[in-house]
């Protein structure tokens, strides 16, 4: 045990400074989804196994981390299997159990388990962490915070204009202007994959679609010829490669594109209810943007489709994401509960208020007031002060040792303490305080009240 | 898939109003920590298995989640292994990571790691959950928060002071009163071991002792006996049994008793010297009491050691606990760190809590207010106010569909919103909203600031 202790790959150690700058965006966003009627929900960090398993894809169950059952897991499994020496088959042998991969189906298996106890429309928010067993590389992390706000129970797509007023409330408290909320819709894709002739290759249409920024043009093109998109439906399709100019151009073209796909027709028809409501209401300092690339996770949404992308002056790509589902809760069996939600990429959203300087000076500032110790007398005397101190709500505490002035302000400075007391024989006599201001230099003496003032204002 | 679904045995969901109610006690406890100048860190849910195993004794190792490697995990085991088909001595080939256990050794090995980061004295708290594979029962989960606050880096007395007033902060802030913080110094157990001839059975003395609450002196006298305590020893304890009287008058016996031992009377001035400052500082309303049989974690402390009794009024038992210890980073390798810490029962503080009626009245409520959804225009009005109600840190929602008025009424009551505000054709047309209290039944129709004003004050 000689050699440094280390922890898993693709884990962290949070210190000090980095909890309270996660937690400093935590709340700022709990704060918003309180605001919006969003109540929390939390559910347990393992689910039974076969809750998970089968609803991320292969891909997924692959990634999930199982928990090993307990005791004598191997007693009970059957010669027969246990010599085939298979992995995938064994797994089911000897775990039950499995860590969360997302909130999403926790979510659905809890909104179904406790369908009795909600009260529909049931807005509710979640900010736990989720494990997946990626290959863990820049940004990328096995366990992470997901966060999460859904409404279930409801299709009204005045859930989605406040979504969107969600995002812009979130990013404008945490002072990150600039952030454009892109707005898509599966009916809108659907209805151009049928006008095409390539209703039948939806999701190859919309994979190759949502390679224009990178690939561009002519590969776009090709990729969806290569996948057996006539060349007509193709053609058709110029429009769309051009697409530009406001949100209201960019729909006039959809209606001509899509004029003959009832489908169609009623995604731009939603569009053009959530994007007259945002105008109406204004945003404070996001955007409102259509793009009709927009596909993530098109299996799974039915109607708006939403993603942010964080100020195009840090490289960082999507902060977030979410959209419209009919059928969260059907994989457990409760049929019909139409949800919309949103989530946060707080490791990104953390990076960008880094990399741009954003989080409030004081978010990570250890304590106020350090009381320098010389001795037992003085230390009592002082911590009488610190009572009276904490009691007004300032973050105070007494150097445990009385050891030498010079160790004892070096603490302070390391942890950058902004106000050092000092009490010694004199001050002790007279009732004072004499008060040293860390970043000035400034120094002066005080009684009790006088202190608590001058700390409090600064 | 129809079957409904369900989480598994000793874990939980947690719903809006327990989560709640749970933050509430996490905040509370953590304005403490801050205030006594403690900072947070977090690490990761789990720890590479060398990092926790051997370190809870065997049973302790049995009850730690293990959790599966991932791919072809059978792939590289040894064949001779494999056909053993033993659970134990497979586990660590197809397993390297564990779910933490506690948030101790994870602590530890954080100080180790990071030792060359860290200021000393190195103040930190820590909330997070811990899993153990233990047999769930009433009060008793698979899953379930820790709350640690320790300071390493310095064996001064003056932090188990602190420790003591940080207790009755935040059982003050709780409103629970009648809170006892029992204390004992291990120096003394080891003491009066020695001087009744049982040094090298200090274990077997304090466990026999530990259970004199329970099974009364006369079968702790019989439990010492049959573990080799000589009868000449047990006699000498006779004051002990019968120890009563203030905390200076306790302090007298066992002086008397102790008097041979030098470990012992070192003991007691740690003891006198924190119990003369706590008289000095006052608690606002705990009481410490001196309790000479209480011994938990006994083979980990090394000088003070604490527990928080929950008032005798509910039958709860321990709250709270911790103590000094002399060498916990050791066991990574970092030598000679004395640290002292305590810890929170969580769910032992909320079932406290809630069964003495002592969680603020507005801890759970949902949202302040919720516009009745009468059609598009109306809602659009509303979502206008609803913009500035929320700027003033008003809880307010739309109903999202204009669904009837029983239905949206129903909703608001069962969600217990007090707060209805109905805008209809002639509030819009005079601007007005009408403002029904859903406790008192009063309504009146207000202009937007009045509304507000009417809301913000109740």
């Amino acid at each position: 045990m000689a050699q440094k202790p280390s922890i898993p790959k693709g884990t962290r150690d949070f210190n000090p400074e980095q909890v309270a700058k996660r937690h400093y965006i935590f709340n700022t966003i709990k704060q918003a989804f309180e605001t919006f009627g969003f109540q929390p929900i939390e559910t347990p960090s393992f689910e039974n196994s076969d809750t998970l398993m089968g609803k991320y894809g292969e891909e997924g169950d692959r990634l999930i981390f199982k928990i090993l059952n307990s005791g004598d897991f191997l007693g009970k499994i059957d010669e027969t299997i246990y010599s085939e020496k298979n992995s995938t088959k064994l797994t089911p042998k000897i775990s039950e159990k499995a860590l969360r991969y997302d909130l999403t189906v926790p979510f659905a298996r809890y909104v179904v388990q406790h369908q009795n106890e909600i009260e529909f429309p049931f807005k509710r928010y979640q900010i736990q962490p989720v494990w997946r067993a990626d290959r863990p590389q820049k940004g990328r992390f096995r366990e992470f915070y997901q966060c999460d706000a859904d409404v279930v129970g409801s299709d009204s797509l005045w859930q989605e204009v406040e979504f969107i007023q969600l995002y812009d409330t979130v990013f404008s408290a945490l002072k990150l202007e600039g952030v454009t909320i892109k707005i898509n819709n599966r009916k809108i894709l659907s209805g151009i994959a049928e006008v095409i002739g390539a209703g039948d290759k939806l999701i190859d249409f919309t994979v190759a679609l949502d390679k224009l920024d990178k690939i561009g043009e002519e590969n776009v093109k090709e990729e969806m010829l290569s996948k057996g998109i006539p060349q007509g439906g193709i053609d058709k399709l110029q429009p769309l490669f051009s697409l530009s100019g406001t949100f209201n151009e960019q729909v006039k073209t959809l209606k001509n594109i899509l004029a003959s796909s009832g489908e169609g027709i009623k995604g731009i028809e939603e569009l053009v209810f959530i994007d007259t409501a945002i105008n109406a209401l204004g945003l404070e300092t996001a955007v409102l943007e259509l793009d009709v690339t927009l596909a993530r996770g098109l299996n799974y949404y039915t109607g708006a489709i939403f993603e942010v992308a964080a100020p195009i002056t840090v490289a960082m790509g999507s902060i977030g994401g979410g959209g419209r589902y009919d059928d969260l809760t059907g994989i457990f069996g409760l049929k019909n509960v139409s949800g919309v939600g949103i989530s946060f990429g707080l490791d990104r959203i953390y990076l960008v208020l880094e990399s741009l300087g954003l989080f409030p000076e004081t978010v990570a500032k250890s304590v106020d007031a350090l009381f320098i110790n010389f001795g037992d007398a003085e230390a009592l005397f002082s911590l009488k002060a610190i009572k009276q101190l904490r009691a007004s709500g300032i973050h105070a505490e007494l150097y445990p040792d009385s050891a030498k002035m010079k160790k004892q302000m070096n603490h302070a400075n390391k942890r950058q303490i902004p106000f050092v007391i000092l009490v010694g024989a004199e001050e002790m006599q007279a009732n004072k305080f004499t008060l040293k201001n860390m970043v000035s230099g400034e120094q002066s003496t005080l009684d009790l009240d006088a202190l608590i003032n001058q700390i409090k204002k600064s």
